[in-house]
């Protein structure tokens, strides 16, 4: 099984050690996005994944590239262009103090890419699965469209689809997201999301209450009316309660047309919480392809998205046993020797 | 409204990523004091603040002043002359290894300099507060001098004054603390600390029960007498509840002479709490200046003191959005894009 | 009175910052091992330690010892010959994700001494007492011969003995460990462990339930007859319960023959675990060397090695006034300056 | 004597320790443009200056300014707007391997800032000098015109012009710039160059041959034409002759339209040339300020210059006792204690 | 075209910033060998090229597998077994402080392969190129005869094969790698090496006189009987003059059969020397498939290993227009904007 | 042969990487004297050395004192007092910039002790050698008087005595140093200095003249005065010819009374000169005990101190084997394998 990714690849750069960027000298760079953190999971996992995108033609593109190839994803497609990679700074928050991203990407090479310069029917061969996120379309008009046409020709290749929401209002409105995401979705056989990504795109309005249970219940009404409108099969949400930047308890929830299912769930002490979504996103693709029960699925995508925030960076660097060892295991963490 | 502060200024100097001195081979260096940070902090909130202090003549010196310089403090009037800064080494605690201060300031510039060198007429021109804390007294029967000059002049001259107690017990004794800034005490419109100091400089012997509603008990009657005792109308006590050196609970309390109001509280997990008691100080005089109720004064400076707790270093770097984030929000430290 | 310890000494590699060493491209490097931490943690309480081992004649070797000496150490019968350090490669867990020790020790230059390279006789010249654990003996048969021997000499001459059970199943199998530490048992006099390492060596299969209160049982169960069948007076066993590797309660158990003892017990905030139980050890050991009461043992030796879990790297670079702050104290990490 | 600067700030990102971006998994970060460089390096020699330029109204543009403050550099009148801060790479080179640069500046917010925003009469209010250097009306047509207005204004008040040709062929062809410089050059009273650029901007087309002493010539026939052209009194240009990324020679030549003058010349090893051009810059309008002989500025502004080779980042942090030292001494860079 | 390597990947440990292994508490980590320094660099240079050798299956292993991925080597056919990892230590020489290499190789994976664990038929498959070094062979008879198998399939499917010498005196005798490489000679189309290593391995005797002149007789003299002797038509030799650890020279002679051909020249100001000889050896290779002429091709090499002088770590990270910039420019170091 | 030193032990504070300390957020920290560099120096040859001194009892005089021990330098000789250790910034000069040393030593711990603090008798016991510098008679009156019973104490029980000019001007005058150095040159066996401190200790005032054959004349003449006015036997001179801060020429001339001997001289690339003149006077010593001859003593103590400008911190961390190398050498740095 070998899946296709789709998006932006940004440089990535936070104050070491936990400082604010107005107390720092340095940063730590790395390079993310949303797709490209799927890919690199899924590579860790042992699957074959290509990432789609579109780098600047300098030493900063290339060792961007470097770093995906470090992580044994194939990026033989990934387009070289006069241009500037997107950046993003990254503070890390602690305790009361809420982490901070300050976005750079306007301009960016990938934004500045037309429709043509992707050839879906060349990309997608031999390979089974295709995922991007809603921040992919949000990029640019021409972004759009060419996830349109990637989604039209993985259906006709017979190619899965799973779709991350991702909203980000730094880069479009709510109207038009909801527009754009909405008449994608019959393209789409997985949907992952959360539950505020969820109201935004597909227009719930529930008060949000303090209890727990009434979320649940909350989630399971627009799940069942996501699978009915769009016809999805398989749609799966985290569910994150924030105790402080650096505590977070962590769980998720899936609905396969038919039952709700519920995960285990964590108290995470947090090292760095992004792309946490996507390991998140990782875990289900490896499950839809392993064909796990969706009990199976949510607590190994759980398991895999509970392990990133204990890891620097975007990209969730777990082998499948770590993951299998926490899902399995009592998650005390004693030490392996 | 323009504030004035006088304090002395030194270079602190912490082992790096929690390591104990004895295994590092390096200091991160900073610079730091008691009404240094207050002048910091109110300049990162908007306010015009004028550090009044004297530095060595040399490199150390200007790299001081210059860090001041960078947070925006006016360091105008600050004395340049020969002779040493004051140094502390911090050991940053962790769980039950307390953090280890060793103080290396005796024979300081500022320690050294006369009553004469500080001519607070001239300071104080176009100014409208002053703030100063019980260290400087403490360092040098000069600076006692000194200080209580700049209160005489302070309120000839309609500045409002606030002190924050900071008893040093490697500066001076507490009778001689004690006799010094209760002399002092007619000149304050707006004091600062917490029980202990209070205790110590105002001679009360209350038993430290473990019950927290009698210790607020205390806390009012403490208040009260000073009140009645000095006439001072606002009084602030911060409410610091230890679990271990990486885990405090973080509150304060405010009397106006009518009224006590207790602040929202918070469950800190600290990162540096060195200055929270000076980010607390310049949180009410934020407050004062901009005439909040005295429960949204103790709310703004709980809010920000805590806040500092998760930020390296004495000074608090934060702004005023943050901190009215913190004090109206629900404090859950979720991600800022 | 004087310690003398035996064993291997390592050099550890852990990437900085929580890395993994995947996403690392430096390593802070350290050198330990069970007995050589015992020693250090021994000098660092006042008293006199040497440390009985072999190092490669190269830098690296001489940089070990250096590092012994550092912190008072007596390397002085320390053996040097050609050959390599072992060495262990450390990743520090966070929350769920557990810490990973990968070990590199095979054919180290100490597994390749021969018995006749130690001199005990002369080794125990003036000393009191004689430590080592269950590692030195897995390394090699001459290994093993070379503690039996140390162990008759020091009975012979009378030195008192302690033994940690340190169980690795790396290096031996639990049939071998379990044959060769039995046969010890007539010569300790003092016996340090924790419940998983009793019963591998002495073969219990006690259920493992939930309920920490029938644990305690179990313990008594195992520590009776463990001074039965051995004669062994004194005997230690730590108490661990992990949350999370980076949170964990922290408490022991002492028997003294007659009655049973509980220690303090401590919820620990954890920086690095590796050590901890050789920290126990040499709490342990100081305490017996002041002949202090059972409880009182089990107090500061916890204490001790409580605060190990605070300090990076295998050394509990503690003084003696902090473990009995902590001992006697609140243990809330308020700041001493 | 107060001097204004207009330019670009910019957001510097450099692998630490002589690494190549692709090796290297931080950056170290400073803020620097030419212009701004000059403010520093005359704020640290004492003389008041003011920095005009536009920042985005975000963390990142908030810690530029600071850095500024630092300096003791004026930032009142900077611009805060929506938008994003120029960034730039640099990869510092070694023996044989060239530094590299890549710029990612476009759309940056001072790029996209109007006329409109620079009210030159109030900005030159009680200002003797005025600087910019050919890097600022690259940047966009309003900001060529902004300049242009500066000139006039700053004429009209009575000030002194300088301008650094700064050539940047990423930035604008050389046909524009030299018909947008030559434009500005009436208002012009001392210029600063070096001989690459001066050719570019003025036209001239001589052999570069290998004698240094032709060159001289070159630099001779060049300097006269332009004094007789624009009627430039002062022109000051630098001597390059690079050896090696890491060793360089460093002088200069003056010309007051009557004579010319060599100043001393050192061979430099180099630690971080970028800004050197900007700190010859700083150290002439320092001389010229100053009232010094031709020879007297070119000796101190190349002695100033060639400190800077030795600092790390752009800003030439050095004082007017550190350059005198080097201008009157024998350079061979004994300790100071 | 396509280029197989086989050899052994080692941890590298170094100090940072020019420490003392004594001295330091950390190391740089990185990975190398002399074949895959030659496949990274021939990577970086748009050529296709698979590394052979085996790592152990634990994260160590993975990573250095990773490291490889990073620059683009194929790692498809890298053995994972269980075992350890070969290590170096390297502490860098300055000015005239020898670098220090201490190695810790024995008993590494790949030493312990069998000859049966290499297919090179499938190996080779539809590759045009087979390079080794003489520290291959020396690990092991085993891979001594992996070597010679390698190269009788090689020449078999009509590979070229080059060879560099790189004796090894901690891994095999004198007489035994002259006994074994010269038995490989026949297969070889292009030999690499160093007069050092040519003497040891061919037995030259030639007295070392002080003229650089001599010593290119020499190389005239051996260079041709190793032609005659063993029918190999390309022969290339460096030429190193060690000024200081910090300070060389190099170039290179070629030999074609017919005629002797010096390279450029350069006075190299060293960061890091090691791997300066796989770069040359990939600069050689490059220049073979490009079918340089001899002096282009020793032009090119002594460019490309110039360059790596300059860049930390083994690897040769460069492009191909930077080694051609350099080869053909005057290798000034000015900076490229 | 034993060694016993004595002296001042200081906290050495330098910014990393070469930055300026105005521009640097952090300091590497060690620890260092000119005559504990010479202890260390002398135990790293294997001579056993004591170090006379005292520390502040706080972490940080813990910490030196483990610095010490760390170089297996015996310390159970230093007094530990309330009080305070002595510290230096020292900014690492680069090219034409000068390094920058700032002293802060006032009123540290040891200038405070007392001549009845320090035993000769018991300290000499079974001792062999004395060694001191001008620094320690010039940091109190007391130290002057405690020198000079330890000089009295040293000539009684017949230990050899060697001293280091080392004037520190900021000590105390010239005046005041030459009269008290010159009161003990009667007690000196082995003088050791430079031509700048000999003038100012013993009055010479010859013209500094360019060319370097003169200078060697001076030399001579200073050295035949002192041995005719002090019958000392043994003088040794540093030969340093600043090119720049990280260039300079090295050598040293010895004169035994009648001949005078130049050594072998070095052109050294500098990574840290501090403490160069005291591992010349280590050399020195060693030299003398082992009883080379004049010639060998200077070369050895030459190459000894060449190699401590290549190590980083004041201590020259290298081994008897490595100066020989250099000594008898070449001197190009080639790789140790």
């Amino acid at each position: 099984m070998k899946v296709v990714t789709f998006g932006e690849l940004m440089l990535r750069l936070s104050p070491p050690d936990n400082n604010r960027i107005m107390q720092s000298k340095s940063f730590n760079s790395s390079y993310a996005g949303s797709e490209a953190n799927v890919s690199v999971s899924l590579s860790r996992f042992g699957i074959q994944s290509k990432f789609i995108s579109a780098l600047p033609s300098n030493i900063i593109g290339h060792t961007a590239l470097s770093q995906l190839r470090y992580h044994g994803v194939d990026t033989s497609d990934i387009l070289f262009k006069e241009g500037r990679i997107g950046i993003y700074f990254v503070e890390s928050g602690y305790s009361q103090r809420p982490s901070l991203v300050v976005y750079d990407r306007k301009s960016s090479v990938i934004a500045n890419t037309k429709t043509t310069d992707y050839n879906w029917k060349t990309i997608f061969e031999s390979n089974d699965w295709f995922h991007f996120s809603g921040i992919t379309p949000a990029l640019s008009k021409e972004l759009s469209q060419a996830c349109e046409n990637a989604l039209i020709e993985a259906k006709k290749m017979g190619l899965r689809v799973s779709c991350d929401l991702n909203f980000r209002n730094k880069l479009w409105s709510k109207e038009k997201a909801s527009s754009v995401m909405r008449r994608y979705m019959k393209y789409i056989d997985v949907l992952i999301g959360n539950e505020e990504d969820a109201k935004i795109i597909f227009g719930f309005d529930y008060t949000d209450n303090d209890s727990q249970k009434v979320k649940i219940n909350e989630y399971e009404i627009i799940m069942k009316e996501i699978n009915k409108n769009y016809g999805i099969k398989k749609i799966y949400f985290t569910l994150r309660e924030s105790i402080s930047a650096t505590k977070n308890h962590w769980g998720s929830i899936g609905y396969d047309g038919e039952e709700f299912f519920l995960s285990n769930k964590y108290e995470i002490e947090i090292l760095d919480r992004l792309g946490a979504g996507d390991s998140f996103a990782a875990g289900i693709i490896y499950s839809e392809i392993n064909d796990f029960s969706t009990q199976k699925s949510i607590n190994f995508a759980t398991a895999a998205s509970c392990l990133k925030h204990t890891i620097h960076e975007d990209f969730n660097i777990v082998t499948l046993e770590e993951v299998f060892d926490l899902m399995n295991g009592p998650g005390t963490g004693r030490i392996k020797r």
